[in-house]
């Protein structure tokens, strides 16, 4: 089942698209936005499963034409965004291109923070940016909303409560993190509103690229163009989703609608190219001696996509422009 | 005006409190929630104004005893909430027990981080702690609720946006933090979900005790029926509550219902007792070589509260114990 929000309001008007992505229907009579669902999701998805298959049937009269442009992020706002940093490969990288080593805990003990979620950019507005200098980047991930989970659930039981994915720029205000962070309470400043792909998709849309936990296929990055990354997101993840949800999980009950994001996408491999621009310019350093691609400029323009083996794209396109904030 | 959410379902639904707190009027019909009104304040809020005078007045037919016990925390949920920690006086005194300095740019830039807002703990409901090691603590501060905050509002027009005020407990758990924070992204396990006093009020009900957007009263706080702290909030808070939403929104948009978070109140002047366990435990390694004060067992009590000159408590009290998690 693929489900996105049409703007609407603050919360958006749910939709069904389907599996191609061209078509729509409205569902907004069944739940009317996402968050709706997402709370009395046991009771409300097979009423929305049975008329995605008849979407998918043509056996619907009242489909329209489906245009990622007229949506917001699947939830426009969330009441959790807990973002991971599941491919260590990638902390180790950042670290060791500043000389420092990486905790051996990092390896067994996820990485999580509290995100931002009360205003998400829709998969094609413009990025604001306030000031250049801040050193704008692009994460590109995928990322998991979960239904009601109870404090301390194990992560053996805890990948049932994953029901949709996502993909997601994480914006990063890079120039803002060393200081944000010498101050010992994490990001804030220098993580402002994120997005997310055009639709979200229940774990089964993706086959058998959706196991253990992983999504085993490229997460594809364009800038300006050109192909800056396309790691397979299911390889060198070293926590899977469900790790992530019972990290997240083990002091509190999670509600609804929590998105946890998996961190920036990284292989090993380094021919796979990176999904971010602060994990270039650490290969530029390690490489080269000093980092040679700058962060993002007014202009730029970042794409995120996945595609499953038959070459068909499964979330739509996140296709982004930074612009200076008036 | 007096608000607060009666239980029902996720979100409550929206009440009007006299200001004595004992009577309530239902106000689901101009929004079913606080949330929506916070969506719509400026068209809804001389709605529901009207309705609270009438209310106060007697003039009203519908109404019923106010009984806290019904309520959830005003937002039962929230799209954000960012605690700041303004009472400066605290951050050093914490980290000059443990032998370290405290950065001079502390007095100048605000401490703030994203805390979680899925599931607020209800003002009369228990602490559900699953492991008492973990060093569970309260920590009574102020809260204020913002309309719509555009990124880089500066703080001289931020003060305008504040349109509730709430009495907060932010539940920490003290022995889960020095490891979280070593990892460098703040705190996430060690700040499970907070509480909310009863009641949200309009910043009028305080008259001159709201002043240069602090509150100009003493919060109450006591442990097990014992007065544990009573420093007055509009002391000795370095960032007031225009300067925190002004920090709050350097980098990106404030939705409508972002709740910001005062930070623990502390005077300097010792005589007025703590707001946290930590900070007396902390009082005690400077004046006797060793804390004294344990964290929250199994059945201790928190209450918090604030009266104004004339001895009425204006927001209800939040009255917890801790139990243990099944």
């Amino acid at each position: 089942m693929k489900l996105a929000s049409l703007k609407h309001r603050r919360d958006g008007k749910l939709i069904l698209v389907s599996r191609d992505l061209t078509q729509a229907v409205d569902a907004s009579d069944i739940a009317l936005t996402l968050q709706d669902a997402l709370d009395e999701w046991d009771k409300l998805s097979p009423l929305l499963q049975a008329r995605y298959e008849a979407l998918n049937d043509n056996n619907i009269g009242e489909r329209f034409p489906f245009n990622p442009a007229d949506c917001e992020s699947p939830l426009p706002r969330a009441f959790q965004w807990a973002d991971g940093s599941a491919y260590v490969n990638h902390v180790e990288l950042v670290r060791k291109a500043r000389g420092a080593d990486m905790p051996e805990s990092f390896w067994t003990d996820p990485l999580m923070y509290q995100g931002v979620s009360d205003k998400f950019i829709g998969p094609r507005e413009n990025i604001e940016l306030c000031d250049e200098a801040w050193g704008c980047d692009f994460e590109a991930e995928v990322a998991v909303i979960t239904d009601d989970v109870a404090m301390a659930t194990p992560s053996e039981k805890a990948g049932s409560h994953i029901k949709l994915l996502m993909l997601v720029n994480d914006v990063s205000l890079r120039n803002l993190i060393p200081s944000e962070l010498a101050k010992g309470f994490g990001f804030f400043q220098s993580k402002p509103a994120s997005s997310f792909s055009p639709v979200a998709v229940t774990p089964d849309e993706l086959g058998e690229s959706w196991q253990e936990n992983k999504v085993h296929l490229p997460l594809e990055v364009f800038l300006n163009g050109e192909q800056f990354g396309a790691p397979n997101a299911g390889v060198d993840m070293t926590f899977d989703f469900a790790e992530l949800v019972a990290h997240a999980a083990k002091s509190r009950h999670l509600g609804a609608g929590t998105i946890i994001g998996s961190g920036t996408v990284s292989n090993l491999d380094r021919s796979k190219g990176s999904c971010c621009i602060a994990e270039r310019r650490m290969l530029e350093i390690l490489d080269l001696g000093s980092p040679k691609t700058p962060f993002l400029l007014y202009g730029d323009k970042v794409s995120i996509e996945m595609h499953d083996k038959e070459g068909r794209s499964i979330f739509g396109k996140i296709d982004q422009e930074v612009v200076p904030y008036r």
